[in-house]
């Protein structure tokens, strides 16, 4: 029965796909101006609806990390308006011819960007990803079958009628972004096995979710998992750098995928810079947890468990490692790392190339906060999240990995010999 | 037991893709100049074991088609050895900063190719695939993990043999090249589950086995599946163009999956078209099946039932099927097709547009044969395979397609605001 209803939302998703495939540019910069408009005058009826969500979030105790995600009000709304006019500069990503031969046996071949087809997204409690992630798929050609949190149903719902009246506004079809509006957690599996409808599946959220969707989805997915961000305060580092670095990573915005989990400091350099940082961290509200040499160093530690290495906190909570040398550091972050983030911190620029080769994540940094992993602070003006896998899409999204290509050839007769 | 042999091995792939990895250019060519060598010097028992593998398959009777592309002789290992060193000649894949910005806030972000990592193949009879396949991953630094065909296993062993010898002569980990030496099927099963160790399996074979990996894989999929390519000869067609198109793309090769398996005719240019193109196919030994309005025009012409529009015959086998307009094609492709290669037959060019458009394939064509789907046909100087998916590679792959990125980012102490 739900089953039934999946499909015929991704099947209904397709279809529209095909239109939308075809609408030019215009078309769908004219359909985003019409989504921004309908933003701006339905803000009263989407913060009523927050509200409803954040009343029922405060009744079943939701988490302070997960109602500060979930909460909207009226600058974030202004936010997501932005965030739609900013879409609408960038250039086209679909149509670009890519690559163009001619073969010495007449062939004319093109490689040329189109859309995906139909994306699949899977996402928890913030509902800005409802807007972002639907205009984004939109802009590139995409139509899109969205799956949010239970925590932010209602919300989603005055988002998603926003977006079906923008679509109508503009006589684009319905299915061109499909909504389910079920809790019920069955509607996941349903979704990730209609492989005749969705091209690809994305899943925002924990290494579970990630991982239950990996063993059971048929259709192809680009994983936006978790981020157990490191930094490494090497030997050579610059101590009141790396104090700004930690402390910013940590405790600008925590609850990100971005912000840093692990402290690794290099022994020479640990007793020196170790309390400093722990001092300002725990200013800022910041919970320390470390190995024995660091809790050495600094009485405040409390004992980090072995589980804590590849733990995501999402929290005001670090934990530190004293490691003896770089090789350690590495081999640290390959064994218990997200491969999302990952710096060092060091004045030595032979130091600084080989953490940058050998650390095996989607971004790498010398002497910066981990924080700007995101699609904005690269450049790419926009973002659909941030791809912790290796295929297809790798580190921030945005428009341009919402295609594929297709191999356009002209001939006038050509066999092969 | 078999699960834990499995395992070693990708783990062991995965050791060893850290020190490719980090290999030369000069040293990844050297290490191919050492296989083609080996190649050379070995090609006695190479074929020597190619013939244990025919005895095997003439007495359990494995069909005219798997043998021949189980066949080796001295002319297909001195194209294998072409094959090696026209790769050595290709650009390198890996190490190009393929973006580069400077943020206003300083930062320095470049985008870079680097190998993914450890690619497991997973392939049927054909024991060429053992050599371009390791040659094409190593040399864009990735570990490969191999999972032959049960009736190539022989010929398989002694090409692995050849590939071990090359990387001792190089001074690099055997586990750059791994390969599961069992016909087990369960070998399978345990592959497509190191995801700890693997970071894509590219199967390539029947619409069976991949639907089946795609089902059971925790690891990331580049499929490389069936063909069922199509040829609509529109009214606006040239006549002995189309015959020429269709007999080439239907002969020239039959057993590969760009060879078409479905012509489609408009109406009105049947009646002309139809029976030349049929009496010539005949005379190929091609067997005709068709619907009742092509039975209706050329009397030899079996009936096709409803399994065929959907069946890729890698046989001299073709079905054809009358449309009333190119409406009905394009939507006879959209549900039939395997979104690989499909042609029209046109003088028209509002036509070809449309069908170049339309149809979500891979490769489209205009006025050409579908057999040019192929690595070295579009220029990329060698071919890992064609594959029929969106995400990653869409169509020939190279070895650009074998390599992922990295945001490799410089800073002097930036930190978010």
């Amino acid at each position: 029965m739900l089953d039934d209803v999946i499909r015929r939302k991704a099947l209904s998703a397709k279809k529209a796909s095909t239109v939308l495939g075809g609408a030019s540019l215009a078309k769908r910069n004219a359909l985003l101006r019409a989504i921004a408009s309908r933003l701006a005058s339905e803000t009263p009826s989407i913060l009523s609806a927050n509200r409803k969500d954040l009343r029922l979030a405060a009744s079943t105790g939701l988490s302070q990390v997960l109602t500060e995600r979930l909460t909207l009000d009226a600058t974030r709304i202004a936010q997501m308006i932005r965030g739609v006019k900013d879409i609408i500069a960038l250039p086209d990503a679909v149509g670009r011819v890519l690559e163009a031969v001619q073969r010495p046996n007449g062939l004319r071949i093109e490689k040329k960007s189109v859309p995906l087809g139909v994306v699949g997204i899977i996402y928890e409690s913030r509902p800005n990803v409802t807007i972002d992630a639907s205009v984004l798929c939109l802009r590139s050609g995409n139509a899109v079958l969205l799956r949010g949190g239970s925590e932010a149903i209602h919300t989603n719902k005055a988002l998603v009628k926003i977006v079906a009246l923008a679509l109508k506004d503009m006589r684009l079809p319905a299915g061109c972004v499909e909504f389910i509006n079920t809790t019920d957690r069955h509607a996941v599996l349903a979704m990730i096995r209609q492989d005749a409808a969705i091209d690809v599946i994305i899943p925002r959220g924990s290494g579970r979710l990630i991982s239950f969707i990996r063993a059971h989805s048929t259709v192809p997915v680009i994983a936006h998992g978790e981020g157990n961000c490191h930094i490494y305060v090497d030997a050579a580092a610059d101590e009141s750098m790396a104090e700004e670095i930690v402390f910013n990573a940590k405790v600008q915005r925590p609850s990100v995928c971005n912000a840093v989990e692990k402290l690794l400091i290099h022994k020479s350099i640990a007793p020196a810079v170790l309390p400093r940082i722990a001092a300002r961290l725990r200013g800022a509200g910041v919970v320390i947890k470390g190995d024995a040499r660091a809790r050495s160093l600094d009485g405040g530690i409390l004992p980090a468990v072995n589980a804590d290495w590849s733990r995501e906190y999402l929290d005001l909570v670090i934990a530190v490692k004293v490691v003896n040398d770089m090789d350690e550091a590495i081999a640290h972050i390959g064994t218990f790392g997200s491969h999302h983030s990952d710096a060092i911190v060091t004045g030595n620029t032979k130091n600084a190339e080989r953490f940058l080769t050998e650390v095996d994540s989607a971004a790498v940094y010398v002497n910066a906060s981990t924080r700007f992993t995101d699609g904005f602070e690269f450049g790419l003006g926009a973002e659909m999240g941030i791809s912790t896998q290796k295929l297809h899409a790798r580190g921030p999204m945005g428009l341009a990995e919402l295609t594929t290509v297709k191999y356009v050839v002209h001939g006038d007769g050509q066999i092969r010999k």
